[in-house]
């Protein structure tokens, strides 16, 4: 029996738009073997199986697929186990950590046929964008570039003591809809404004100096626009850091917001930020994790 | 007699416009005392002093007044010596060092009455933007953030393997001409390709990992504008990588050429980039160097 787990992720983390991604302490877990017929698929404590369901789209089972077509590989019967505590449609690269998962599953099955830059390249091309897929992979804060199809990273270990929380609405909000209002063009005034503040986070978290994560955070481009789907998200990014958060940020496109915290300070931080998403009639589940160090894993 | 020195800083590294520079082994140094009356300027072993000569004009002497008035300070006489081996209008941070210079030095001729942050804060105002400021004080590789007129700054050491080569062609590029060909709208695709360049470059230097410097700096924004005021720039990067530098850029505004090398392999590259210019019939003085990490210091 294969055992992988993959971290979910969270994107962006303000200014690193499609450049920057963490890996946190919350997993998609498989086990899987070889059968003699039949694909059976188990779901053991899965909190939402939305699109983990029908075998045909499920994108971890896609993954595994994929794998065994580059290998020419056609197995007779596959039993995989699904246990997944990632938030789906959440803006926590669910979908990301299935394909993650699904490939490096179906690699180890085969006999590690495929290197993981392989494994990489085509997890990237199977989602669309790379900020989730390569910190899934890495684990820590990756930085992920895209040369002429080809995709390069650095992953970088955020600072020891970094606490991470995350409020989870339970409404789901389609990436395709929170990509969609992006704008074509912007000034390049704008575009200083959001790699200085990109690069300088990535420099505080590398540095582990948290004193001025808030501003790095504050996104001038692509938050402005998507905040306007998330009910009362000024005011839940404002009590947070009123309360002591280091930065917050939506995670990803959303609608799940992010905040960094000092250890040990993220229960009342959540604490706070559920306060505000109730006061606008939203439930939401308050997440404390810390960063995952280690990304994709077989145990 | 008080003595200081701020190092050469080269700016951008290709995609951080305005947010990343680096402090270079090449420095601006001055000796300064009170004396009777007076303001006597010397000059030892400059080798361009165009904007040195007239007391008035000297930014450095600008930038000692600006900490005097600061603090209510009116010098009977002073006696200043400068010796600086940074090429001026070149775009390599000779104006950023004269005013670094001039405020340390001025600071400490009135007990430090400042502290190095105010000293920070003047200098930026002085210059007009931090990307050479913040090095030149700091050492190192800095990351500079400006948030409501307040500057931010992260430092960074690249890994000791790295080697600079900078050509110094025998023309001046003022600053102001080089910004003019600046768009003021980019496209989102473009800002996006630039974000995850420079992050990607930030992270590399910071992790010693110079596999993939020259993607990084191929800056798709400034440079295809700038570089028309630099005869051959693109027959001379080609041939410096082809040559093996690990990354080339233009050298803040221009019109010097910066290379990253592996340490050793900084003659070879020089040569190389000292023909090219050559076949164009422009003269240059080549710099062999490597990272300054100490960035401004009392000596």
């Amino acid at each position: 029996m294969i055992r992988v787990r993959a971290p979910a992720t969270t994107a962006n983390l303000g200014p690193g738009f499609d450049s920057l991604g963490m890996a946190l302490e919350l997993y998609l877990q498989v086990e899987a073997e070889f059968s003699q017929s039949g694909i059976e698929i188990v779901f053991s404590g899965v909190r939402d199986r939305s699109i983990m369901e029908s075998p045909q789209e499920n994108l971890l089972y896609k993954a595994m697929n994929f794998v065994f077509k580059q290998a020419r590989y056609s197995p007779s019967g596959l039993y995989i186990e699904i246990d997944n505590d990632i938030p789906i449609g959440k803006g926590l690269g669910s979908s990301a950590a299935a394909i993650v998962a699904g490939m490096f599953t179906a690699n180890r099955l085969i006999g590690d046929r495929f290197l993981p830059a392989e494994l990489l390249r085509w997890a990237v091309k199977m989602e669309g964008h790379a900020d989730n897929i390569v910190p899934s992979i890495t684990g820590g804060l990756a930085v992920a570039m895209i040369c002429e199809g080809e995709v390069y990273y650095q992953q970088v270990k955020p600072g020891s003591q970094l606490g991470v929380v995350v409020a989870v609405p339970d409404f789901i909000l389609p990436t395709e809809q929170s990509r969609a209002v992006l704008p074509q063009n912007i000034s390049l005034q704008a575009a200083v404004t959001n790699l200085q503040r990109a690069c300088f986070l990535l420099a505080s978290l590398q540095n582990g100096d948290f004193s001025n994560l808030a501003r790095a955070m504050d996104d001038i481009i692509y938050q402005p626009l998507r905040k306007v789907f998330i009910p009362g998200f000024d005011q839940i990014l404002h009590s947070a850091l009123e309360a002591g958060a280091l930065g917050v940020a939506l995670s990803g496109a959303g609608p799940s917001i992010l905040a960094f915290t000092a250890i040990g300070k993220e229960r009342d931080i959540g604490q706070v930020m559920e306060k505000a998403f109730n006061e606008v009639g939203v439930s939401v589940q308050i997440l404390c994790l810390k960063p995952d160090l280690q990304g994709v894993q077989y145990y």
